[in-house]
């Protein structure tokens, strides 16, 4: 497994602007909904490299989440402008993995996290990509090098 | 079609605790989480009749909201315990309405709402559910006198 | 009262990219998320008029939803652009309405919507805005003409 | 720091049923919907022990989230039931951790997550609660052992 963060420059960048809905009583945005926001990176992420997720699952195979972490360093409030910046960090025909960071107004880390993510087939199995569908497997590897 | 609220004593009734992520910045429960408790609502009328809402897509059946109103008389907060009644107010071989209201406390009503659905097939098509699937509707035809 | 949709040209066009957080297993935007859609849609009008949302609150004024209704006519699904378009429908010293559209692809309407809003206090009060806080009340009035 | 999982019994059980809203487009509940389930585990743990988390803010005290965790080992659909098993993990003057177990129809382990908190005073500021507020602290410690 290629395990190595910044061995290919794989990172893209997203801003989200806080919704009130996404705040709670305490006046920060709740802690569960930076998971919403780095999806919004990942599905960035997959555009940016020209394979958007859309084209993933309309060949069958999908990337749920198995570990999902985050910490928070800070928080962010309704109506600011939020930057998701997504890193791959991890890539093997079995599995990706990404990390995040939050960062308000430019300047402040407000939450850093990670998810990993199988590939699964239509029925939910585990997959080995590179032998399910090589030519979506080449198309990343090439996209990624 | 049938269209006076209490023709048949269709009425059922849900407690939901207040979740902190259903609260705003305001202090109170965000608005639009109303229709997901008349979501909640809807799901526990149909598993009363005997007729659960798993069970319709099992067949392939579906109900899409068409219209969702919500008028708010007052707000619910964080771990309140909210009464959900649901109320069957209409219903056609084309089309199923509902309306709703949420009580904190049992004695403070803070919302009132109301829901209309189509039933659709599993291609979205809105379709006359006594003839795409005579047995269902005679199930709820049953269900409800 | 002022209530004729057009009579200040108070138009807001926001768009935002459907998460797949918002999806639910219909493969469709979980109704509900509309209204948070619009919420997007009536703070960028605010911003728009210079009198960002954030002001109102640090005033001591809020507007929390009194009403909420919405039409489907479509539906939007995962990764689509969703431009939401926002007028001012109406507004008087106690209450503000706003009316909204949402486009798929800038040319398929999903969804109508409304709201209204009271005026109050921090203490949840409904006010009189032109009485309660003038300075205000006026730069609405002249951000509107 | 205590910070032996079993220590003190300090568990409890909460049980969710799935909303269709907390489902997504993979027809399976939204990762990132465990993280809210894990606030009404951690809400009910609280009430269990006789300190109702409202008791906390009411006093001053916030317990926002400092890290969360979550691995999935299976999924959860709409209309299941799930049971969320709350362990109080460690706890000093400062933080504040559990870890959850979210099991589905009583038998299917799905997921397993962890959470910590600080405790913070009104302006957002991480307290020593043994000092800033002694009976509060006191209390806990009498409900634990």
């Amino acid at each position: 497994m290629i395990d190595e963060p910044n061995e290919f420059k794989a990172v893209s960048e997203s801003v989200v602007r806080v919704r009130y809905q996404e705040t709670d009583q305490m006046g920060r945005v709740y802690h569960g909904n930076y998971f919403t926001w780095f999806e919004v990176g990942r599905t960035d992420f997959f555009r940016s490299m020209g394979l958007p997720y859309t084209f993933f699952e309309n060949r069958g195979i999908w990337l749920p989440v198995v570990e999902a972490d985050c910490k928070y360093k800070g928080f962010a409030r309704y109506d600011d402008l939020v930057t998701i910046r997504t890193v791959l960090t991890g890539i093997s025909p079995a599995k990706i993995k990404f990390a995040y960071r939050a960062i308000v107004d430019n300047e402040t880390t407000v939450a850093l996290g990670v998810t990993s993510h199988a590939f699964v087939n239509r029925t939910g199995r585990a997959v080995n990509l590179a032998k399910t569908d090589p030519e979506l497997w080449q198309k990343i590897m090439e996209a990624l090098v």
